[in-house]
């Protein structure tokens, strides 16, 4: 996975993950009344309404970012129907080209945990056949059981090329509570997750120096993330945050290495529901969403990219 | 959630919840070899193995236990079919009257955690319609994102009447690895989030002075049992790792409080899987798999039961 990502991120000079986390609240009126009219205001409907804006919104940034980023919540609100949804846009972006990062957050006790890796980066077997639940390049995992409820995951990438992302320093407000404890020892909970995040990434690095054991670090934290981006040199963070959680283009700068590698930049809402913002609102409405989208990607990239460049030209 | 759930542990003398997680390794073959006739060997097939199995054990033993507990790990690992069945379950169980904690381990951001709640415990809305996902009395949550991730389930079982249980100190070998980390204050970390969840709780206690947020405590830590006991009195212990996992009934006494009350012990293939264990084997087999799992749940409750009696008796 981890090549293979930071090929396309080189390659399209975007080093952004798309959040596929479609709210039926800004899901547009026309997609949601055609979704509903085809099946009901129902499970269905909802599911149908999700997954007609989800390719609306991959068809139009497809081309332009490495990464998506589906959250199984938003799709497991909706029960089987929304699960089918979260399938097929994973699938959909798959065959786009395009990684896929499952945001699901699982860990579990070990047999457990082993189970989820089956279904999420699979394959799994019935009898003597292989298949696939879903089908993610990457899923993000929860630390919180430690080594034995991660190993499994681990494994299980390495043995199909894919990847994980572990929670070290989360973007919500309240993530200090647990995660920023001064341990015993002087450190922070986060520091001690992070090197353990590189113990578990040194067997899988690639050609770039990267490992498939990445790290999730939001990007409301600058401080916590120039810490962690050096106990963790290895692995590739994904960093959630930026823009509608009020996360700047300076503030994630210390999760990039010296070559503007080492970070992939996460936008949900900046993104998908961009057109609902003043900034696109009077260019696009509800039936440009989708343009509104790619619009605010190439914002996006130029933001994140200028704001590596002044670091690169000031010499940090 | 809770009140139902003591009147049932008080009513069957038995403070056991049974862990539906159904790995397909035993599922005994004549099962797996009708499902398979039916769907084929395919994810179908594998999971409606996995349903007729759970049926199997409900049907024998949903008159004797208050609770059961699906892992959705085991069911997920089979992708859409597996969830439906796992769907399936959750609804048969509850017709039963049994009360169903959906093993989930969920925990996000605040937005996302209000998904998750809506699909587990819901209601969710579509337009002016409500809907359920899928439909648990109680889910289990993993703290690491600290209060805002956890909150959200809260609201949402109060309002729908459910509950929650909070990973505090977990079964598995490797839990120590960040649960067990001492604190710059002294306390270690699982103690920290044991007072959070008594704060957490304090808002939904029933009439038997337990709250609707409970904590999952491992059968295989009774020294962190009695500690986290004192600093969160009034949080129902779901406790995981007796029998299969190595704890005895001596081992999960400290979670319990002086009446008897306070916890609720799991055991998955301790009960599920009992046609294979040495005890039952020869007078059971495959085909009384399910009469195996109801023995299995008689002496659980006997050992369980005498345990706490000896204890009372000691006046401990």
């Amino acid at each position: 996975m981890i090549d293979q990502l930071i090929e396309r991120i080189k390659k399209l000079k975007a080093p952004i993950v798309v959040g596929l986390d479609p709210n039926l609240a800004f899901v547009p009126d026309q997609i949601k009344e055609a979704a509903f009219k085809e099946c009901g205001q129902t499970l269905e409907g909802a599911a149908e309404a999700i997954w007609q804006f989800n390719k609306g919104i991959v068809d139009a940034v497809g081309d332009l970012v490495p990464a998506v980023k589906p959250q199984i919540a938003m799709y497991e609100k909706f029960g089987i129907p929304g699960l089918e949804a979260f399938g097929k846009t994973v699938d959909y972006c798959r065959q786009k080209g395009l990684v896929v990062i499952g945001d699901i957050k699982r860990g579990d006790i070990g047999s457990t945990s082993e189970a989820y890796a089956c279904g999420h980066i699979g394959p799994v077997c019935v009898g003597d056949q292989e298949f696939y639940g879903f089908r993610e390049d990457a899923v993000t995992l929860n630390p919180y059981m430690g080594s034995d409820s991660v190993m499994p995951f681990i494994k299980k990438a390495k043995e199909s090329g894919k990847g994980v992302f572990i929670l070290v320093k989360t973007s919500n407000p309240s993530s200090g509570e647990f995660q920023d404890q001064e341990l015993a020892d002087g450190r922070r909970l986060f520091e001690l997750v992070a090197g353990k995040v590189d113990e578990w990434g040194a067997d899988s690095v690639g050609r770039y120096g990267y490992s498939e054991v990445g790290a999730v670090v939001g990007a409301t934290y600058p401080e916590q993330a120039a810490i962690v981006r050096k106990l963790m040199p290895k692995a590739y963070i994904l960093v959630p945050g930026y823009g509608a959680q009020g996360a700047t283009a300076q503030d994630i700068l210390p999760n990039f290495d010296e070559n503007g590698l080492g970070a992939i930049v996460n936008s949900s809402r900046g993104i998908i529901a961009a057109y609902t913002k003043e900034k696109y609102k009077e260019d696009y409405g509800p039936e440009g969403f989708a343009d509104a989208a790619r619009a605010a990607v190439l914002d996006m990239r130029e933001d994140i990219g200028s704001a590596l460049e002044r670091r690169q030209a000031a010499g940090k």
